[in-house]
C-alpha cells in the first residue's frame, strides 16, 4: 500500500512552537521524533512506498526527517507552492499512483497512541478498499467535541456526514454511540478515488491532471504556482466523500488526538502527580495542572494553576487553559507587529543545515551556522558587508574568489566586501561555524547568488 | 549634609530581575535611571557629599552609575566584603565623617514618588538633627502591612518601636493613626550617633573603629574580610534606635515603597486601563491586572489575570499575584540546581564594561564584550583554549605576547593557546568585540592573570 502523508498546516494553532515555515508535524512534541516521523513509523508495516504532499518551502525539512529514519522504502514528494485543501493534494497523489494501488491517506500532525488498535483498523480498511470502497475512519468520541465534523455510521455503512455541531447536538451524538469524529484519514484504490472525483468534482479532477501533466514524474513532483492556483481549493469531504455512494467507515478507538490546540496538547502530554506536564528545566512552587513547553531558559512558576506556558527563543505565550483557541487572534496581532516571528524561529532550517541568530544589531550580526556533511551554501557575494568565519567544529571547505582551502576547528577566515565566496562541508561530520557579518546592510537583501 | 547611601541587598526578592551580583538598586525598573541613581538625584539639593556603603563586588557598578549622573559633589565609597547589617555600615560611614557633620542615611532601593513632601520631611529632620537628636522617618501607612516594623509616635516623639505585627495588630495600628512604618532612613550628626552607638553597642563601635583604623582614609575605604567578620552583625534599630533616649521621628507621607516584592513593584509601576503594567514588546488578549517585566523577547498573554510574568535572558518566573513572597523559596530551589543563575545575568557587568554570553557549548563559547573608553582587560593567557576577536564597533588596542597593535571595525585577530594577551580601549568611544573561545576548557578557571 502507498502511504500518502499530508503535510499541510499553517503553524498558527500551536504558535510559537509551530511557525508558518515550521508547522507542528515537524516539531518534537513527544520525545525525540517529530509527529511527521511518528506518522511514518506508525505505517511502516503496511507501507510499500511513501508519498509526501508538502509545501515546497518545507521539502528539505520533510526529506531530512524522512532520511533520519533510514527506512528502506521508496518515497516520492509532491511539492505544492500553496495549499489548496485536501481534495487537490490527494488527487495529485492518486494520479501519481497506479490505478489499482491501495492508498492510505494520513495527516502528518496527529497523535495515535494505540498502535495495536490502529493496525486492526487499517487492516479492516484495506479489506474494504480492496472491495472498491472509499474508506473513512471514524474516531470514537470520548467527549462532546464541537470543533470536529461527525460521521453517522451503522456498522461500516455511512448514514450521513455532519457539520461541526453545537454543544447540545454534540452531546446527543456522544450519547447515541453511532456518531464518530471525522479523522481526515482515508483508504482506497487510487483509481476508485479518481473515478469518484471525476464524477463529483470534475473540475478538480481535470485541473489536477493538467497541473501534473506538465511535470515529468520523477522522485519529486513540483507543481507550479500557476498550475496550483488553477485548482479549486476544496476538502476531500465536500468534494467527494459526502457525495459518493461507495463510502464506508471504519470505527476507530485508537487513542487519537489532532493536537489542534494547546488544550489538546495538554491532554496528550505526560503529566506529573500535580497535573503539570513533565518538562525539563522547570521549577514549580505550588503550581498545578499546567502545560509547560520550553527550550533552553529556566521556566519557574509560583501558585499557577490551569495555565499554558510556552517559551521559545524569541516569544513566550502565557494563556489560560480553555482559552487557547484565541492563539489565532494572538498570531494575527503578532503578524501586525512582526511578520517574521509568525513565520520562522530564530533558528532557520535550510536544505544544507541550520542557522541561528546569536546577536543582531544595525551594523553587525552573529550567526551560528551548521552545515550537514556533503552540503554547501551557494556561491555568493555581498555589496555592503564583509564576513568573518570561525570554525568551531568539523572541517570547512572555503572558497574565496579563485582560492579554495580547508579550515580546521579553531581556524578562521575573512571574506572582504564584494568577494565571491562559498562555504561547504566535504567531510563526514557536521560543520559548525560562528559567522560575524559586519557592514551597513546585514539583511538577506544583500546576498548576490552566482 | 553627607548623604550616606546603603547599597545592601541580596538580590533574591525580585529574582530573576535582581541577582546577588546585580541587586535591585542597580536595575532600571522605572524609566532609564536605576533606583540607586534616583536615590542620588532625590537628595542632590541637600547633599554636600555622598558616601556609598557598598559590597566590594558592586563597587564598579555603583561608581559607573554615579559617574553617569555627572554630579558635582565629592563622593566616597566604603567597600564591604560581606554585609553585617545596618549598624556596622552606618558606623563605618559615621567614623569617616566629621563628628559635627549631618548625615542622612538612606537605602538605595526604595521608591519615593512625592519629592516635595520628601523635601519637607528632610528639612524637618535636619532641624531636629542639628539639635542633637537621632531622627527616624515614619512612613504613614496606607494599609495594614504585616511585613514591616512600626514606630509608635506622638508628634515627633517616639513612644515605642514595634516588631512586625500580626494582621489584627497591623489593622489596629492603621486605625489609630499614631503608628508609622520604619523606613530605614535616618538623620543625625555623625558624632551624636557614634556616642549613642558607643553607649548601647560598644562592641560594634570598637570593632568598627578597629576595622577602619587599618585603612588609610582615601576616596575609597576597603574593609578586609577579617575585619568585617569581626564586627557583630546588627541592625541600627536593635543596636541603637530602640534603646536611645534621644530619638525623634518625622512622620512622612511621601509616596514611599520599599519595592520589597513583585506585588509591591506592581503597585508602584504605571498601568494601562486594563490594569496591566505598561511594558514594551507585550501583546495582551483579554488579560487584566498583570505585572509584566520583560526584555527582548515578545511576551504574549491570553485571558491571564492577576499574575506576575518576569522574563529575563536565562530565566522566566510566572507567579500568582499575592504569592510573590515565595520567590525566596524559588531562589532556594534554583540555587540547588544552578547556583550561577541566582548570582549573575547572562550579561555580566565589570569594571571595564560588560560581557554577554551569546552561545555556550562544551568546547566553544561566543561572547559579546563591550569595553568602555580608557579601560582594559588584565594581561592573561589560557592553557586550554584559543580565542578569536572580531571588532564590530570602536577601535581595539590588542597586545599578543610582545606585539601591540590596533584593530579597526571589521578586523579580527587570533590568540593562540598559551599566548599572553590583553584587550584595551584607548579611544573615546565604546569598543565592542565578538569573541569566540575554542578549546577543551572555556571556563573562568582557565584564566591565568599576569
Amino acid at each position: 500500500m502507498k502511504i500518502v502523508i499530508l503535510c499541510g498546516g499553517s503553524g498558527t494553532r500551536l504558535w510559537p512552537i509551530s511557525r508558518t515555515l515550521f508547522p507542528k508535524q515537524f516539531c518534537q512534541l513527544f520525545g525525540d521524533k517529530s509527529l511527521f516521523q511518528k506518522t511514518v513509523e506508525r505505517n511502516l508495516s503496511f507501507a510499500e512506498s511513501f508519498s509526501v504532499v508538502i509545501n515546497q518551502e518545507q521539502y528539505f525539512m520533510g526529506l531530512d526527517q524522512l532520511e533520519e529514519l533510514k527506512i528502506q522504502r521508496p518515497s516520492h514528494f509532491i511539492l505544492e507552492p500553496i495549499g489548496r485543501n485536501t481534495a487537490p493534494a490527494i488527487a495529485l497523489a492518486a494520479m501519481v499512483a497506479k490505478p489499482d494501488e491501495l492508498m492510505l491517506v494520513v495527516p502528518s500532525d496527529h497523535l495515535i497512541e494505540n498502535q495495536k488498535a490502529y493496525d486492526e483498523c487499517i487492516s479492516n480498511a484495506m479489506d474494504l478498499a480492496h472491495r472498491n470502497y472509499l474508506v473513512t475512519f471514524g474516531i470514537k468520541p470520548h467527549y462532546a467535541e464541537t470543533g470536529f465534523g461527525y460521521i453517522e455510521a451503522q456498522g461500516t455503512d455511512v448514514k450521513s456526514f455532519k457539520e461541526k455541531p453545537n454543544l447540545a447536538t454534540a452531546e446527543s451524538y456522544l450519547k447515541s454511540g453511532n456518531y464518530f469524529w471525522n479523522s481526515g484519514m482515508f483508504c482506497f484504490k487510487a483509481g476508485v478515488f479518481l473515478d469518484e472525483l471525476k464524477k463529483y468534482a470534475p473540475d478538480i479532477f481535470s485541473q489536477s491532471q493538467r497541473a501534473l501533466s506538465s511535470k515529468s514524474k520523477e522522485s519529486i513532483t513540483r507543481i507550479s504556482l500557476e498550475d496550483m492556483n488553477s485548482i479549486r481549493s476544496e476538502s476531500i469531504d465536500y468534494a467527494v466523500m459526502e457525495k459518493s455512494e461507495i463510502v464506508k467507515v471504519v470505527p476507530a478507538d485508537i487513542g487519537w488526538s489532532d493536537l489542534g490546540s494547546f488544550d489538546a496538547l495538554y491532554e496528550a502530554l505526560p503529566k506529573d502527580h500535580h497535573g503539570n506536564t513533565t518538562t525539563e528545566n522547570v521549577i514549580h512552587i505550588g503550581s498545578k495542572n499546567n502545560l509547560v513547553v520550553g527550550g533552553k531558559r529556566l521556566i519557574s512558576t509560583i501558585d499557577v494553576e490551569d495555565m499554558m506556558i510556552v517559551d521559545t527563543t524569541d516569544a513566550i505565550v502565557i494563556a489560560k487553559k480553555g482559552s487557547t483557541q484565541k492563539v489565532k487572534d494572538l498570531v494575527a496581532e503578532v503578524k501586525k507587529k512582526n511578520f517574521e516571528m509568525t513565520n520562522v524561529h530564530t533558528t532557520a532550517y535550510r536544505p544544507w543545515g541550520s542557522s541561528t541568530i546569536l546577536e543582531e544589531k544595525s551594523d553587525y550580526k552573529v550567526n551560528q551556522i551548521t552545515l550537514r556533511p556533503g552540503s554547501q551554501l551557494s556561491l555568493q557575494f555581498h555589496h555592503h558587508r564583509s564576513e568573518h568565519w570561525i570554525v568551531v567544529s568539523g572541517i570547512a571547505t572555503v572558497t574565496i574568489e579563485d582560492k579554495t582551502f580547508t579550515l580546521n576547528p579553531n581556524e578562521s577566515t575573512f571574506i572582504p566586501k564584494g568577494a565571491k565566496h562559498r562555504l561547504a562541508n566535504a567531510h563526514g561530520e557536521n560543520l559548525v561555524i560562528i559567522e560575524a557579518q559586519v557592514g551597513t546592510n546585514i539583511t538577506e537583501d544583500d546576498v548576490v547568488r552566482i
